[in-house]
């Protein structure tokens, strides 16, 4: 027997982008409705990384005693830049006036999930969306069916795509199973987790001519570091000690802490924007519009602008019936967009090495980080776009 | 008959390089010997475009009345950044407390030949260089054949080979008939000159979907334009109703100012840096050096930032007989170097339109161009490269 719910606005995806967006919109009283295909402790415990601009841990600040990234997290006021063997340190604080916060991204989810029940949010896991219909109408809904096997609908006045890089709303915004812009990248990233304590206090981002690592923290006895690897690197051919070798001379003159590791992955890197971000009452946003690499840090954060943007457009839109910032929002979305791509695609470029790349190639690389660290402007450059360009406020 | 010649500097080539470093071995009380293979007349006629510096301005000036450069040049304050029909204005100034000055290097070279002949400088025209001997010796010497074919040799403390790309002076110090990094690209530069009134003010470098386009000024009655085409375009296939359709289609939004075009020529670009810049008592100085693209207007800035370098490591080898800062001489000198490939490479990857872009790519070089000139940072870190790092001055 088929369930109908009626709601304001559906929300496919209880991911970053979907459970932000639905507690702004309950903030200004407007009621929404969350679906997941997964379940609460699997989207819990799916591990991923965090940088947290500062404006994104502004934004949670509104979560009340359910955020916990300013006394969980860890701000970190710099990164270093690593090269030639030398570290030198971007200091953001001093460039920019603003911070980045270390609070892993399923951390946000917890909170996130937290203060939705707490506030009494319809919010279902379990739900497997099938579709989305009557997009060009004012009255879209999703086709679902529940954990039980029963056809579930939400009618709605907006339906919202939040639902990640294999999301369901994208090809009825698009127009097409694909439909965006692309650029994959000839490396990826090996990532792996050790017990061990951390080998510096903040982030080094290093380049070496045996290409890049990342040299991260998660807590005071565990670490993420990532070196970079072929797409097709097999994670188990090889022992903890080449992992540290591999890590090691990809950043002399530094002495890493070692450990045991207890997980190794390959992140793939892939660029991606979605064609179109809207159709009629249709809107995408998060990993479904976009995918950056991750050099730049900016998979999350770009996420809660995109929330930023849509929440003041729906409030436009369904408390006050104005529709030209709906109208707008792709075109607003996408300035921000772009511009992260072009700072993760740069982050990615200045720092990997890459198998084609000629003796040129490599010594203009180097003459860049060299630009950019010998000059205010060029790491004032680097630390706006790292920490965060502006939110839209109003 | 050989002609012996003896000297403490044996400087091959005039151009804007040897022509300043016996400036300023002069002023230091230091002899040189000043050869070229052209005439003067040749040398003097070479029209070259010219950007200075406000560093090369400012070294200029010790000239006295022989420099024109802020008197018949135009100082500019800024360019503007076109893309996406919009222009976007970089002010200098404001910026960085500096400005360029538009004044043709041919006029540069006339300045320095005067003063150079009024101060009773050794200059010789139309003399062959057919190699250098001794490089690893305290005795170097030129060999070389004069205007009348008759065998000169100069023999000096030193030598320095400032004779442009194809150096004879190069494979001393490189050892090889190569000997340098390299870079070559897709694309080159249509340049013509107009009989018209200026279309701007500054410079306009502009980014378009048909490639990019360089709007740049000569004098009052005079226009330099340039606009992106295949590296093997025959300069005699276009009308000149179709120059003005090519450069009037990649500035969209502004409206240029045509006349009848009385040259044209076709630019390749190529990006080039010796492996070595010195062998024992050689160096190689500006084009023999190093090429750059010309769409950071760095090349003669360079040459001259080489030269303030060398001048004062000679100065200090030859009357100190300090050997420490001519050591020095090749990496200092690769510092800017590098930074200067860099940016001419920058600019160039920034505001051209390469035929293998996807869609992606270039929805990126737009953001990118955004991220610019949207961040007063952005536009400081470009402003502080276009118009010259400091030089050495001790």
């Amino acid at each position: 027997m088929t369930t109908t719910v009626r709601t304001r606005v559906a929300i496919v995806g209880a991911g970053p982008a979907g459970l932000l967006l639905s507690h702004l919109l309950a903030d200004a009283g407007i009621e929404s409705v969350v679906v997941d295909q997964r379940t609460r402790e699997q989207i819990e415990s799916t591990i991923r990384a965090g940088i947290l601009e500062q404006g994104t841990v502004e934004v949670l600040d509104s979560l009340g005693e359910h955020s916990r990234a300013r006394t969980v997290g860890h701000r970190h006021d710099g990164i270093e830049m690593r090269f030639a063997g030398e570290g030198h340190r971007i200091d953001f604080p001093s460039l920019v006036g603003r911070s980045v916060w270390l609070y892993p991204q399923h951390e946000v989810l917890k909170d996130l999930i937290a203060a939705r029940l707490a506030g009494g949010q319809d919010l279902r896991f379990g739900i497997t969306v099938n579709g989305i219909e009557d997009a060009g109408t004012e009255r879209p809904r999703v086709i679902a069916t529940d954990a039980d096997g029963q056809p579930l609908v939400i009618e709605a006045d907006f339906v919202v795509g939040a639902d990640g890089s294999r999301s369901v709303a994208r090809p009825v915004v698009t127009g097409s199973a694909f439909g965006g812009y692309f650029r994959e990248y000839p490396f990826a990233w090996f990532g792996i987790l050790t017990e061990a304590p951390p080998s510096a206090d903040e982030l080094i981002y290093s380049n070496s001519p045996d290409g890049f690592a990342l040299i991260s923290q998660r807590s005071a006895t565990v670490q993420r570091m990532y070196f970079q690897c072929d797409p097709d690197a097999d994670t188990a051919a090889y022992s903890e000690a080449q992992l540290w070798e591999e890590l090691q001379k990809r950043v002399p003159g530094t002495t890493l802490k070692e450990g045991p590791i207890f997980q190794r992955d390959v992140l793939r890197f892939r660029s991606f924007v979605a064609h179109e971000l809207r159709k009629g009452r249709v809107a995408i946003v998060g990993d479904a519009a976009h995918t950056v690499p991750p050099t730049g840090a900016k998979g999350m954060n770009l996420a809660v602008a995109d929330v930023i943007l849509l929440n003041l457009a729906l409030q436009a839109l369904l408390l006050e019936g104005d529709e030209r910032r709906i109208d707008d929002f792709a075109d607003a979305a996408r300035r921000r967009i772009w511009k992260a791509q072009h700072f993760s695609w740069w982050m990615t470029s200045m720092l990997h090495v890459t198998a084609d790349a000629t003796d040129f190639d490599r010594m203009r690389q180097l003459g860049e980080l060299r630009s950019i660290v010998e000059s205010e402007a060029g790491q004032t450059y680097l630390a706006e776009a790292y920490t965060g360009w502006p939110l839209a406020t109003a």
